[in-house]
């Protein structure tokens, strides 16, 4: 496939992708929209042209919206046909390749588009799905010999976050404050987080609503989820080491969390699907799935200091996940808890076997004892004011390469 | 103060009280009412005939929204306006007395009325509050020795919990299932739930957005809460105690929490504060906090059975809190996480020091050991299929009374 808009040959954003965001036009007019290489696509304004005309059940409001909920509530029949009508018309013999006027109207430069949160998120969810991961965590604080607690491999264990503190890429937050106890201390201590950690993860979006008291199964799981972003759950890990027994991480967690401002549909991921891990012991019926249901997602994360150049710290990838998209959701509604359209369940931190995959401050510096040596010469044991992290992530096969861009977030200095 | 509507004197509806919520009028007509008494008061229409004029800020859509949302966001110079507004209106020389039409138009007895959830949650967080409920956790579920963990008396300990399961009185849900691990078995299994819980608790409504970054000192948090309601947070102790290492509680609780549909406001149970509990060690800086912040609330719960009587089984009071709201809303923002109109903090169980004011079954019969018995002659060591749960609350003094009414629920089998 090709296209009449012209990209080079390692952009993200290719014409087997099609993403869909939500920017701000001209510094006024916000919409839904979608890219392809470094064109950025108005769809309320496409829509208006008729271009989405044969596609029942939208209606001329639904790309004008402020987010992507109403859009994607619509479910698949409809986002997908969207999306292919948008790959026909970009292809490099569509009647649109002419069609001066239509593409004036509705093509961006995307440096001249303000992104912004591509959903309204009611619940997020965080899981703990990378084994590598869990196992890190499990040495660091707990214990060496038995660092996956008993119910690991059985249940995809995850916690609830805080949905209002979810930004988009490009927020800049200020290093969150708070009581930590340092070693050795007898009574805890109040001030700026001195462990400011990100955390590599992806999130998936789910495009409906259930009724409270109803599950979606392993197999009814797919239909539900929209699409991926790519998500950096920013960790305090002083704060959080503290506070966190019994109930689970809170103040360390919930000042900030960034997502990436394009999601990719799970249409444009599913030729780079892949096996999983085996899950040794089997696990009970309810989480069981069928077929290839890992995706092969090169991640890459990089600190850049202030005014400094960006330094590659972690080469990760999301097929290291030992519990999968389907299996998250399946356990989360198993008990009856219901969905919202716009929901966000985040991955847990994405950790590989070697130690230039691990996915967190945390296990790269292996809690602050191997800092990270910086092209400029400085170290890093965590995050430091004014560094920005960048996270980035795409499937490449075969002359196809879908990618998500990047998320991006810079940290200032405490508010104090 | 008297008012010409009629009401016992065990009210909790009197007018001291003058609370605020969502009503279905005439089975199709949505409104933010009030009550006094056995009479539930349209506050949209009682808008339109002019009866709030004065107060400036609120506009006619206010009221006939589906939520309290937009009115709590008004702030307290608005809210405490409209509150002694009706206080004055139901005085029993007013006006309105004699208003044959006004009253026709704008007053419905309670049965008649639908209430609905009063206010959209966009965020939930449950403390953990009580010394007494946490020290008789901690004795069971891990060392009787040292039953509070070290945090505990430092900082207000809390958890995210699921805004979409909040439901309102009166809405019946299923049991849950889910992956439990019984005593001395290999592997878990799944199933309904075998320890059924209700916790007995309280929320505050928070009545403001900040920005990320920006904290709610403890002098400032009163101002930023709207008022309170019941709340029974249910939960599945079979479920929860398999899951919640070491992210904290998760599928044990989000299938259902269930509120009051009536919020009291922080003014009307100003008479009722009363002394906190000694806070020993000290706290830090920003958990200190001037007067008398906890509030002299009775609590009860009933358990009733298909088609059986009332029995009370627990006798406790708000005012057990080791932690007050000003503390915790101070402790959720101190490190910049930022909070929405509407949002919802829970209390934690309250539990008092003797047996029978504890706010949970797991206390009450000691983790199932000592079953409870009821009128009927059955016992109960969890809460069976189709009982339902109340719970009451009320403030009196000197011939005042403020309460809540009840939050009540019913439990129906498992979806299978």
């Amino acid at each position: 496939m090709k296209s009449f808009i012209k990209y080079p040959e390692n952009s993200d954003f290719s014409i087997y992708n099609i993403p869909f965001g939500v920017g701000v036009f001209n510094k006024e007019y916000i919409a839904c929209c979608s890219r392809i290489g470094d064109q950025v696509i108005d769809l309320a304004t496409l829509y208006d042209y008729g271009f989405f005309d044969e596609i029942e059940g939208i209606d001329e409001n639904v790309f004008e919206a402020f987010t992507l909920n109403e859009f994607i509530a619509l479910g698949k029949p409809v986002t997908k046909a969207v999306r292919l009508k948008l790959q026909e018309i970009l292809g490099e013999n569509s009647k649109l390749a002419g069609d001066k006027k239509t593409i004036e109207e509705c093509f961006y430069d995307f440096d001249k588009v303000q992104m912004m949160m591509p959903v309204h998120v009611p619940n997020y969810t965080d899981f703990y799905s990378s084994i590598e991961h869990a196992t890190n965590v499990g040495k660091m604080f707990r214990d060496p010999e038995n660092a996956l607690l008993p119910n690991w491999k059985h249940l995809p264990v995850g916690y609830h976050g805080r949905a209002s503190s979810i930004v988009v890429s490009g927020t800049e937050f200020h290093r969150p404050k708070g009581q930590t106890k340092p070693a050795g201390a007898e009574n805890p201590i109040f001030g700026p987080c001195k462990q400011l950690d990100f955390e590599l993860e992806m999130a998936f979006i789910v495009n409906k609503n259930t009724e409270m008291g109803d599950s979606i199964s392993t197999a009814e799981a797919e239909d539900a989820i929209f699409g991926l972003v790519l998500f950096n759950d920013w960790s305090a890990r002083d704060i959080q080491s503290w506070e966190y027994v019994p109930l689970g991480p809170f103040l360390g967690k919930n000042f900030c969390s960034t997502i990436s401002p394009w999601v990719v549909t799970l249409e444009a991921l599913k030729p780079f699907k892949t096996d999983s891990p085996k899950q040794e012991p089997e696990v009970l019926d309810y989480l069981k799935f069928e077929g290839l249901q890992n995706f092969d997602i090169h991640l890459q994360v990089y600190i850049q200091p202030e005014n400094g150049k960006e330094n590659l710290i972690s080469k990760s990838n999301y097929k290291f996940m030992y519990w999968n998209m389907l299996q998250q959701l399946a356990h989360h509604t198993v008990n009856g808890c219901n969905v919202e359209v716009g929901d966000l369940y985040a991955s847990g931190t994405i950790s590989g076997s070697e130690r230039s995959s691990f996915g967190s401050m945390l296990e790269l510096t292996w809690r602050g004892t191997e800092p990270l040596k910086l092209s400029d010469g400085t170290e890093r044991q965590f995050i430091n004011d004014n560094d920005t992290v960048i996270m980035r992530g795409y499937a490449e096969k075969e002359g196809m390469r879908v990618g998500f861009g990047e998320v991006r977030g810079k940290v200032l200095a405490a508010k104090m």
